[in-house]
């Protein structure tokens, strides 16, 4: 692994950091720290680097995850992260888009100043135990009814792993509702550029000297190096064996977890 | 519609009625017939055609469905029905798989002589109020956990038409599993060619010698029309205006119902 940074990781100057699967895993307990990744967090601060946390959470307000991850001892606050919602949120006002929400209880709070009546728009979440029969149907109704239905998927992700085992995640609800209505969502948060590039703007440093570091072979890997990044997959949280062989997407380099990668970066430094 | 049916109406030997939609509206309260199908049906009957109901159902064991449909009138019985569960069935026994269901309680006696211990795949059926979050999660799980995951879906239905509303169908439960799990979920019923064909081989007649009726312009008129047949699109169940723009799919004919499609038949007999 050293071998294969060496050169390139002593131009970084940033860190994009996953947070589930990689600071932690979640669960329906709150969920676990990860070890040595709270203090790995302390050690990216002390070291000058800049940082920030590049999340596709959405069940739960940034404050409350940020409260969360403080509970756990991670050294973070709510202007060090990067979330779909507030970026969704930003969309809708821009084009004038009034959504239903298909989302966690606890994610509405982000969308309390936008206009909700008479939804020209469905914005979609990972809405866990709110991904009923029912709101499924009711969401699909919505998007069906419209001359030119518009999906708005907080990220794409397959799965992810909790404390009692992986759960689907809103990308397989946004492939049933894109089947059902013949129609292509808009992706909000990784692997979206767009999403990427914001988090860069807020560090202030270029593609070419940041590192992403996340446990999702497409979501984090390829969305990052598809901005021009270099990408590190941990084997923690989701990662798979099988994700070393990807077809399409292969990290810059492997690591243990988050503890070993900024051993080594900040070693190069 | 005369000009269109006149010449190979005139060769038809059979007809494949699909059932919701054409026969009736389904429902929570059961569902309500359609006027003029029930004699549309005894017509048919009384003019020697031979006659198959080919339904994606699996809702209801096939006796149980062909009560309900008896009690509103229609002149049908178990033995003219052709469905997704019994053909999964064979399917399962053919390539001793045992499956893990997710399927409506009221389909679970199909599969009584199935092997169900130590499942290694997942039959996914219109599960209805059983499309639980908790129960996806399950067959997700089930899936993801095997070596190569075998996805048998009864159907790839998008959407369909219930009194209440509109309802999703079996195929957006079936793409989120195949996203989730990168798979590609072998299809049992409408529009496998393999089902079409096993209904007409019950009937003994060639394709070109059948029409089917259907409302679903992907899974009954395309999927018949791609084993040689002709096929009807009624302006029932769950047909929408703009199926008439569908840019792979064109019916041979458009009927208002299914009272009318059997007028034209007849008359060109």
């Amino acid at each position: 692994v050293r071998a294969a940074m060496a050169g390139w990781a002593r131009a970084v100057r940033g860190l994009l950091l996953d947070v589930s699967g990689v600071l932690y895993d979640s669960g329906a307990d709150g969920g676990v720290p990860i070890a040595g990744s709270a203090e790995a967090v302390r050690r990216i601060k002390a070291s000058g680097l800049k940082l920030r946390f590049c999340t596709n959470e959405t069940q739960a307000t940034r404050e409350n995850f940020v409260k969360k991850l403080r509970g756990m001892g991670f050294d973070i606050s709510v202007s060090e992260v990067t979330a779909p919602a507030p970026a969704a949120c930003h969309i809708l006002r821009e084009r004038g888009l009034r959504p239903h929400l298909l989302v966690h209880d606890d994610l509405v709070p982000e969308f309390a100043e936008v206009d909700k009546t008479n939804p020209n728009c469905v914005v979609l979440g990972d809405a866990a135990e709110n991904f009923t029969y029912a709101n499924l149907n009711e969401a699909f109704r919505v998007l069906i009814g419209m001359e030119k239905p518009v999906l708005i998927s907080l990220g794409r992700g397959r799965y992810y792993k909790e404390t009692d085992g992986l759960k689907l995640d809103v990308g397989a609800y946004m492939k049933a509702l894109e089947y059902a209505c013949d129609v292509q969502a808009e992706v909000v948060g990784k692997p979206s550029k767009r999403f990427f590039e914001s988090a860069l703007a807020e560090m202030g440093i270029p593609p070419e000297q940041a590192i992403m570091i996340g446990d999702d072979i497409v979501n984090d890997v390829g969305g990052a190096q598809r901005c021009g990044m270099r990408a590190l997959q941990v084997r923690t949280g989701k990662y798979r064996p099988s994700d070393e062989n990807h077809p399409d997407v292969k990290p810059d380099a492997y690591v243990n977890n988050l503890a070993e990668a900024v051993d080594i970066i900040l070693q190069q430094l």
